[in-house]
């Protein structure tokens, strides 16, 4: 069985509503960051970036959510969560991820993790970066919303592993003071995404 | 033919790279930074991201290093690029580029992007980060060489897209102030990728 190692209001919740989209049997095991669990040695043992999501199938440990999203599209074909008979589509897809991934996710970690980049004790580069994250981050919706957003789905008329990935680092758009009515592609998307039960079930499991 | 948008010493090397593995047929068409031409409204509408690499196919542009090292690989299959036919090794694989995408490339790029995350005339937090550019990108490297390495390629005996990415990345270490001598199984992987044709090929059309 897949184990999902996650943490609530982390972008462990993409690859969890994915897994609930595939019909995956799968379980999820909470990794508390309020306890710095994700430092724990026995979880470093499992994943040794001290981060979530992690994913333990029967050959080993998958991290990073755009990978871990489309094996999950690759192992479940019949979900039809990507284009796999397409390398151009299915490159569209990566794209889009790697995008949420590598620029719209890294801005927002600017506004709790700026000690990533730099020292833990200089309060006022740390104040200085999280000033900035309302601008960077609404920059990256204001480019998907624009440029990048098919509609109805991201990828046009077929839902895919984008769908949830999107869905999930809007969870923290008010937290970032960025106002999704900027948006209304978007914040349909948001509003429809709510609404599917695979949604529904992980949110739920996430709270137990 | 496909037409690859790059500037020299950016992460658009790894796609050369890899589309000089392939054989594919291409043509590279050099944005130089120096100009800001990635700003240019005629980039722009080739990709609205004002970033390098973008790769022009006959069925559109494509963006994102993972993206577009994983098209590749999907699409010049001879070329044994990536593990196709195991959706496990496939996404080891894409784990490891994304984490060179959206941690170690994303550390790197603080030591001169910081206007990125922070008011591009805040003076002191620029230099706060750009301060910890050498632990931050060293921690990575530490990672990779620690865990993530197999050897004698990245992902073991078959050498994939992930090679090329490290390569490229491993550029920016001097400017960094990493010292790749700590690092022994990258220092010897960097020799070696350094006499393959398709990469003395690459530096070299990028140099004209």
């Amino acid at each position: 069985m897949l184990k999902l190692f996650y943490d609530v209001r982390t972008c462990a919740l993409a690859s969890h509503i994915a897994l609930q989209e595939a019909g995956a049997d799968y379980e999820i095991i909470r990794i508390d960051f309020r306890s710095s669990a994700q430092r724990n040695p026995e979880y470093l043992t499992i994943n040794p970036k001290g981060r979530v999501p992690a994913l333990a199938t029967d050959k080993g440990i998958l991290t990073e959510t755009p990978a871990i999203l489309a094996f999950i599209a690759q192992s479940f074909p019949q979900a039809r969560l990507a284009p796999l008979d397409d390398a151009f589509a299915f490159a569209r897809v990566q794209a889009f991820n790697s995008y949420l991934c590598s620029t719209l996710h890294v801005a927002h970690a600017h506004r709790v993790r700026g000690y990533r980049w730099v020292d833990a004790d200089d309060a006022a580069a740390l104040a200085a970066m999280k000033k900035k994250v309302p601008q960077s981050v609404g920059d990256c919706y204001d480019l998907i919303e624009r440029e990048m957003f098919i509609g109805p789905w991201v990828m046009g008329s077929d839902y895919t592993i984008c769908d949830p990935y999107l869905f999930t680092v809007m969870q923290w758009m008010d937290g970032d003071g960025v106002d999704v009515s900027r948006y209304p592609k978007l914040q349909d998307h948001l509003r429809r995404m709510s609404e599917r039960p695979a949604v529904k079930i992980a949110l739920s499991q996430e709270r137990e």
